[in-house]
């Protein structure tokens, strides 16, 4: 099966090709096999992009897909009243099919708004991985290990379980996900790292959410966070670093040459009172990538709109507009993130070898007209333009109507039942 | 003719209904005539609003309407770099019609995203007014004043003769808009602060963008920009002052008992590097509304965006989120617009007495559901929802269609074009 983008207005984020061309691509199943001026070779289908914009697909790298049901639930709440009175009171109420219909929702706003993968790590991981097998997303997936009630080997055996149910599945990979340093323990830790090694997985965890955790880990393990990532082994993991809002010169210089990655989320940073990460900084240390953490905190799922203030608030914070471009983010949001989940031969630029996880805009209306450095609005302007995605080959939206065979106005309906219940 | 705007959850905005209620609206011609619970008298035309948001029409208290040509241009750029080398070059080849259809476009725009009102400042007024009168939307408009070229007089004159020909107008009021201190002299500004106390309007211009500015008039005046205002006598007029990202407590001070409004102008300050205004704690001493300034710097004019960002940052600069909440954001949008624009006693609010300014939201979709707390949900999610908006009593978008009588996308070929050439 052959489909060709035609003539569409090409951002490949390809190292080899950092500009903007009117080009075609030639896509055989799952795979880009051709990058070309002017195909005229055979096909089966043809995607006409005249006029649209061409990029790779979106990558959340940091996000809990089952938590849709908290959408903006955060208002005046800081990271820790919200766990405690918003959140966890109703999370122990939630069971696989909560999770399995939450988790749904996020996948459909996924689509619509253009990310083909996404890096979640959330409970009831069954339920969450059946929802995204059925709708053909890539993702990087997990359960989320924490030792609280002493069930933490348990976790690591349901882990265990899923890992090696799903280990072939194309579109799945894993990630080893202790959930932070301050819901385990040393041993539990190590228990990780040497779990990761031994499948030869990413680690996805939470690290220095904001400055109350800083002191709660000090507290806890009578040492200093990185000497906990350093003591338990972590640190010579490939990590994926949720949040790290505040990384002083110590956890930089230490982060260095490891397979670090800092996954910037900015939305649920400001909207916690945790602050904002100095990725202007950062980035000379690690690789930065995005996202949007879950709806509850990080409002939606929608990777354009995330986008749009990520350059904004480093000029903001630095006084400086020239900190970092909007070709910076577009990096963040996709190349990057495929080297924060170890996935950069497959996705995250479009080249001839890799799979075809591949968004189109339709930017000709009079929200985002004109469209004159089309970088800069496309970061900032295209938060409702995504018209078609295709993730491994499959278009699962086209002409902003998606493809699955799953009923919208149902679904709402259904989760909205489910929430009035759960917070009954 | 009577309006029944029926069913929707309602927020007012009113000083005296501070709460969320199922009501219905009545409106006659211009006016709201009525606000009960299941209105059973005559209509002759019923909106249906069940499940929907009912709101105050958003005001825009900052914005350069002719200026959409310019969207998303400011990546990497400071303020003096972006005026000069990306913004003055081309507006000096700017003529009348470039206005007239630049500020069609964003009146469309602003439409489509439920502001009803908008307060304008900019050059070649004849053709915006036109374009503003034609399109029967609400706005403050001005002829932007300077003393550059000696042509400071000239402007005034200019400026004298629009009030004068629209004066009576129903939707058109009028500001008197010394552009910024740095660009006019002591003398003028004398002037514009006796003009605007003649005709008895407000004055809207530029303060204190970014600290460069600062210096400049420190050097231009040989005193500090609020001596500036108080030697020029408009610290005594009723004043909008647009940025303002850097208050001392001097100005704040000062500012207390006077008749002054700031517009916190978020992105805008953002993306030219100028910083981030603690508005948290401005709105102890002044009135603080919202403005998007114009979509080169501020991206877009889509208020619901920029709303998205306003506590967010207050949260993440003072690390506490509870400096500001999602209430507190929409009053800046509704009834402090209206205050800051003089206008308190017509619209900001919807009260009985009021002009039928009101927009409708359809929050029923994958991206805003589940929407449990509904005014954290508008404020952040709410960007792409506004279904109905009326302006005056008139329906100017009805089911997201709009119902003015112009070609959409025959205008965006306009823009291009005009744009296209202006670039060459």
């Amino acid at each position: 099966m052959i489909k060709v983008i035609k003539n569409g207005t090409v951002i490949t984020m390809s190292s080899n090709r950092e500009k903007i061309e009117n080009i075609d691509i030639v896509i055989e199943d799952d795979k880009i096999i051709d990058i070309v001026s002017n195909y005229e070779g055979v096909y089966d289908e043809i995607i006409d992009a005249t006029d649209k914009i061409v990029i790779p697909g979106l990558i959340n790298s940091h996000t809990h897909l089952g938590m849709s049901y908290f959408r903006a639930t955060n208002d005046n709440l800081s990271l820790q009243d919200w766990l405690n009175n918003k959140i966890w009171p109703i999370e122990d109420k939630m069971d696989e099919e909560d999770v399995y219909y939450g988790s749904l929702l996020s996948i459909i706003e996924m689509i619509k708004t253009g990310t083909t993968c996404s890096s979640d790590m959330y409970f009831f991981s069954e339920a969450a991985v059946k929802a995204i097998d059925e709708s053909h997303v890539r993702c990087l997936f997990t359960r989320c290990l924490a030792d609280i009630n002493n069930d933490g080997d348990k976790r690591i055996e349901e882990f265990r379980n899923l890992y090696n149910k799903y280990k072939e599945n194309e579109l799945i990979k894993f990630s080893v996900a202790p959930h932070a340093l301050y819901t385990c323990n040393l041993e539990y830790l190590k228990k990780c790292s040497k779990l990761a090694f031994e499948l030869n997985l990413p680690v996805h965890m939470h690290y220095l959410e904001n400055r109350q955790e800083i002191e709660d880990i000090k507290k806890m393990y009578k040492m200093k966070p990185l000497d906990v990532l350093k003591k338990s082994g972590l640190i010579n993991n490939k990590l994926i670093l949720a949040h790290c809002t505040f990384l002083d010169e110590d956890n930089l210089k230490a982060f260095k040459d490891k397979d670090i990655s800092v996954v910037h989320n900015p939305i649920s940073n400001l909207n916690l009172g945790c602050g904002i990460a100095d990725i202007t900084k950062y980035k000379n240390y690690v690789n930065v990538c995005l996202g949007t953490d879950s709806q509850g905190s990080g409002n939606n799922l929608n990777m354009l709109y995330h986008m749009s203030i990520v350059d904004l608030l480093q000029q903001g914070i630095h006084e400086d507009s020239t900190v970092l471009s909007s070709y910076d983010v577009l990096k963040m949001a996709t190349i990057n993130g495929a080297i924060a989940l170890g996935l950069e031969k497959e996705i995250g630029s479009i080249d001839i070898g890799k799979k075809a996880d591949i968004i189109l805009l339709d930017m000709n209306d009079s929200l985002t007209s004109p469209s004159i450095d089309i970088i800069t609005n496309l970061v900032h302007n295209a938060y409702n333009n995504v018209c078609m995605t295709m993730i491994n080959g499959n278009i699962l939206m086209k002409d902003k109507e998606l493809l699955l065979n799953i009923d919208e106005n149902e679904l709402i309906k259904i989760i909205n039942n489910r929430i009035k219940k759960l917070k009954s």
